[in-house]
């Protein structure tokens, strides 16, 4: 199974512990985009994960590959070039106080990439799926010129597209993000998105969840839509569940209360164990207890990427959360 | 809005996480006392806050008038001079295991300072309000009589005064206390202290808080009287809610469950945000959910200070306290 | 009080906080071993605690000896030589994700030490109590025969044992178990162990645990049978209680919902403090309930030993479990 | 003495000790830039010194300020808004392996902040210098235009200016800093800047230092030229001293041999003490002592700030380099 | 350019920076061996390295493939199986005090791997050179046996073998390392060894350096033999300069005289970069001079591995040793 | 062997790395003092060291005893009781900065602990020698009588005493130490202290050393006088040798240029190792060279303590300075 992802990839930098921005001297750092953690995801799970993207020439860009490496993933259609690599700063939230996060990504190499970089015929050639986020378009003309470039190959080649709406207010408005996103969907298989984001961005409400995925694959022609909704007690304790639409009926998993390590890329680890389930044809139930298994253990795992194996998500799906320690 | 506060400023040395003193091989230096948190809290939300104190002429000492300088309170009234700076080890808590706290604070530079070296006419000049708690008088007689003088001249000079009566059981008796603090009740505008406080250091008991608070504010002529309560299920878990009474009426906060942080300097949070609000002319009821939410969020933040913003406390207050991430 | 533990103390090495291993870059060395773990709290609770084991005659075997007398400990009885230090590799679970450990002790200087070493009669000598695990025989023959040297001595010299059945599945088959530890049990003074272990390794069963203790008491000649029951909600809260049988009763604790910091070494912890109670005289149901506040606490304490003095644990026992701050 | 510098301030993230780049999992972060560096050394040696920059209204933004309040240096003419802090990452060199930096600044708050955004009459009232480098109209237009409102300013108000040409390569070609610079010239009073880089930003040359300094100041003007020399035998150990020609004679200090901690910010360590010691009169001979003094004791603290005080640089300045420890 | 290295790679603990064993809590983990330390030169110079070895099937053996896939190695003929991860601990010199290793890497994965588990003929398909060292056949029977049949395998397919003899005293006797690496001889192009090495391992000895070169390429018919040298002046600081016999002819390096950031890895950074200029072709004088080059700022990295760009190497190798800030 | 020593344990509380006072956020903590240093290294060197002092009766004080017990050193005689233990905050100096001390000594339990708390008879019974140095007395005048009380009987048991001047002008006058220091002299077998310490307390100089030496022995009956003598040439490098006089002979060490990592606590491990030598019946050459070689290596080794073995100042007083790597 080859999944070729195309995104942006940051330097993540946060405080220890729970110390707030204002009080830290130091600054761990780690890799990070949604893009980015689903391709990481995707390798530990055992698939062939490409990325696509560009970073600069210097050792901070450099450090990128070098992560995404270190975790299996293919980093041979990254590029070269350009002055910046993105940077987010990441408090961690606690209790009452909420986890806050500081975007320096602007004018990034990626983001000014041009869609002449990318030849997306051997970029696409001979993979399974393609996955890219509402971030992707969001950076810019560029990037979203990209994105059809891809999604039209995508077609062409027969590669099934899975797409996160992941819509961000800080990059583009609610307006322009529907403008761009809305033609987008005629090429995507499955769509990740909760029903709030849909009608932010694609304007499509309905009375009940299901009606409105009804409606959206009939419009766009998914395959599946899927979500997972939070309830969020506090920055410290969550409640968490996943849903999949598919086949004219709903999925639910499973419901956990998590206590939260690092809230960040839960939702990208729910992508990456769907489409490595739903690529491997397992039935819908077991797929998106799987996904939600994923992105539950991503909450107990510091940093973006889901640094957990095929074996430890199975265990979770499958029913035992209760923690004891394996010897 | 000026206010002056005054009392000692120790540096805090405590273990990493939750490393026990007796494991630990290093301590994270942070600077703390009462009144400094006040001035630090004040100073956050944009008053401001001269603190007035003595500390030693070496580095420690310099360290911690550096440390009120990077807040923003004004330092031009500490003093210089004495042999050392006070110094308090914490242990934080977790689940059954209560934290700790070990001082070593006597001989300090502050509670060696005599009255004569503060001149009340110049440092309360043209200040709103003053701040001392029941730490400073329970330094000993020259710290006291210096609160003695404070109180006078900001009396004559229409200077509102706020007192916490923070009795301290290692540094006096209650028998002392109540000799040294009942004079000085007159004085006093609003009072921060919870009933079994009162009844020890004032001797003041009632069938119902209310009824309490009625007494205290006729006896004494206090505006108000307000204290934070605290249900304490474990060192990780606490039950929090303020109260306000004033005009004859109590306010009370919301109910906060908190996972817990660090859990000292709550309750001079409260104080801060409370003198804040009142100063600012902020309706009763919306006085309390404010200097509470304060006092929450500190809970959530290692170290003395409440290094948190208005707009944050302002969030929490008005009603969210999902955590979800601010992005 | 004189308690001799005989046993392997290896190197933990564990991540920072929730660090996975695959993501740490350091580790946290602690030492550790159920015996030696045992032999601490002794030391901590005031009995004279020696330990008998073997180390290498490097710096990495003399920092586990050092530890050992930094907490007063005995180690005059800790033989030196072979080549390695077993080490233990520990990752903290959180939240559903369990915590894990990997063991690399095989050929360790205490698992290769022969019985001829141990000089029993002189070990034992002036000893009140002698306490070993299954681990023991469980690290193969020359372990095995000597322990069954220290039983026999202690039979003879009138120590009392304590034996903790300690199943590691990773270390022998329950078949292997059962033959080599049922003939020890007639030796055995008290045993700590749960029903399901108990069937496992002894292989006996009854329809409650009261007639399983009985008949455990009956076969035996057991004083007492004692154990810890965890509820495992998640790898960040766990239920807990301590049951300890004797005279044809179970005694049993308070129940406790602990917020855990480190999982790692309670039961041991458990054992310490009955051991210490009941040597001291100390009724029954007292016995229980401070072996399982002791063994409480150590979920608050990182690392195995259980650093908790025998006021923290009594304060607890008796009652205040509301972890506020002690001034 | 009241000091203003106009400048970037930017966060320095640094790898912890001698770790590269490639090899780090996280970043001390300091704040720093030429101007800061000057203006916190001025505030250290008790000068007034306000800072004039700009800064995003984010938490990282407030930080630089906060750590300028913290050292003394006066933050009020510090303006908020655009977008970002500018970065910097430094690895330190150790031996033959030299140290290096990535800048990340464009597009920084301060780099787009416009010339009608600074009000010099105000902003120089009351000052008895103004110091800017060549990094300042480096950073473009606006900056540019910023600098030559300030100089004619400083002129009209009898406000000294020093000026460090500081070209930096990666900012700007020597043809484009020539162009901007040398009509900035006439306005400056004292120019620190050594040989080499006078001949690449203003294109002079002589047979001698001398000579060069000579023709300098009758071509503009200038009362003083002072520079630092460094021998670089590696990135571990360097030689170094000071010059200051002024009234047409050439004032050396002392040559160092320093064991280097962190070699960055010497040069405006230098500069500092240069403006400190020269506006309060001191002879040019203890002035360029001093201020080579500052410099050399800068290299032994981690950060861009010089952290030593007025009585350490005399003492290493008047002769005592033992290093031995003072008790 | 293709190079298969053959070896052990194993964990390496360190105390952070100058702690003794005896002192630390915490160990820094990095991944090393001989082979491994080359493989990575190989992949930061471009070349196509690949690493043959074998490691357990459990996270802290996939660390280890995790490290060298970061860095760019092969790793797809990692084997997985065994009970362990070699692993040394290392502690870092200062001064007139030695560094010092502690071994504990017996019983390995590696070490107790079978020769019919390699498939050479498939391993050293369109490889251009084959690097082992001595510590492969110290390791035991197995591995020995699987070098013989690498070095068979190798001349078959005529890909150029480099071998180090690094004879190490824990390991194995010099009588017993003569036995077994002299037949190895004649499959060996290129010789890395130094003079009292080579007496010890192969029992050679000759007047001057050269003779004894020339000796051995007559014997052995070696294309080449280089070594480096090293004058320990102290742990801190040491003389260094590199050989390369080759064509009857010595060539050698610079000499360096090195501030010591970590020691390990130098003979092997040597070897790398010997290897890669070799291959391409480069002649004698200008390959021992970048081979030593890449050694001496091997010493300025911590860890084993030579993490240094091909054009820094280029940079010192040419000439520049001044540790200059590169910006 | 058995030796006493007499004196003050303090924390010590250091920044990281180089970091200065004025930035550190944490502090690494240490135990140490004059004597307990001693005591460390004869522990260490493999005599009986017992340790005489008194600490508070909190984790504070409890963790100065762990920390001796942890080193083999015998604490039966450690006193509970006081308020505080005395801390000192040692900042690392490096190249010309020089590292600094700022004491908080003053009204620790130990200081304040009165003659009568320690039983003379008992603690030296079956002592070969007792060590104090003048720090002692300095504290106050119940320690000095302490000390009075301990020679007396010192000189009755027969044990053997050696005393280090270690004259701190921040706790006493010149006068005032030359006033209760010389009577003490005649008690004492082994004077450690250089020539201007000398003359600064007992007021004796003479045109040698060596006269010096011999006037001092003739006047008090010194069997031997001793110091160590260092070049500061920065705080990074020193010079360094010991002197032995006795017999009427001067015994020079070795000359040994260091490259210093924690300077404190040299003269102590040159006073233990002597005390070793000398009570072994070593030559006096051997003595010397002994002691020196332990005095260098403590400069190695951060912290006071000098944790080195008896084999490593073995090797580097037999001559081996080279550093290099022990496998």
């Amino acid at each position: 199974m080859k999944v070729v992802t195309f995104g942006e990839i940051m330097m993540r930098l946060m405080p220890p512990g729970y110390d707030r921005f204002c009080q830290t001297t130091s600054f761990n750092a780690t890799y990070a985009g949604a893009e980015a953690n689903v391709a990481v995801s995707l390798a530990l799970l055992g698939a062939e994960a490409e990325f696509v993207s560009k970073v600069p020439c210097h050792e901070i860009g450099q450090n990128a590959v070098n992560e995404l490496r270190r975790w299996g993933v293919g980093v041979k259609y990254v590029l070269r070039g350009g002055d910046r690599l993105g940077v987010y700063y990441a408090e961690n939230g606690a209790s009452q106080r909420p986890g806050k996060i500081i975007y320096d990504r602007a004018n990034s190499a990626f983001a000014l990439s041009t869609p002449d970089e990318y030849d997306w015929n051997a970029l696409l050639s001979g993979a399974d799926a393609f996955f890219f986020t509402g971030i992707d378009p969001a950076l810019g003309e560029n990037v979203s010129r990209a994105c059809v470039d891809a999604l039209g190959t995508a077609k062409k080649l027969g590669v099934k597209v899975f797409c996160d709406l992941n819509y961000r207010s800080k990059l583009w408005s609610k307006e322009r993000a529907r403008e761009v996103m809305t033609p987008m969907m005629k090429y995507v298989d499955v769509l990740l998105s909760n029903p709030p984001q849909i009608s932010d961005v694609l304007g499509e409400r309905a009375e009940s969840d299901e009606k409105l995925f009804g409606l959206l694959c009939d419009k766009y022609g998914f395959e599946a839509v899927a979500f997972t909704g939070r309830d969020s007690k506090s920055a410290s304790v969550n409640g968490y569940y996943g849903r999949l639409y598919t086949g004219g009926k709903t999925y639910s998993s499973r419901y956990y209360e998590i206590n939260i390590v690092d809230r960040i890329g839960g939702g990208d680890a729910f992508s990456a164990a769907l489409i490595y389930e739903m690529l491997s044809g397992v039935p819908a139930g077991e797929c998106v207890e799987f996904a939600t298994a994923a992105a539950v253990l991503c909450h107990s795992v510091t940093g973006d990427f889901n640094l957990v194996s095929k074996d430890e998500i199975g265990l979770l799906a499958t029913g035992d959360g209760s923690g004891r320690v394996i010897r």
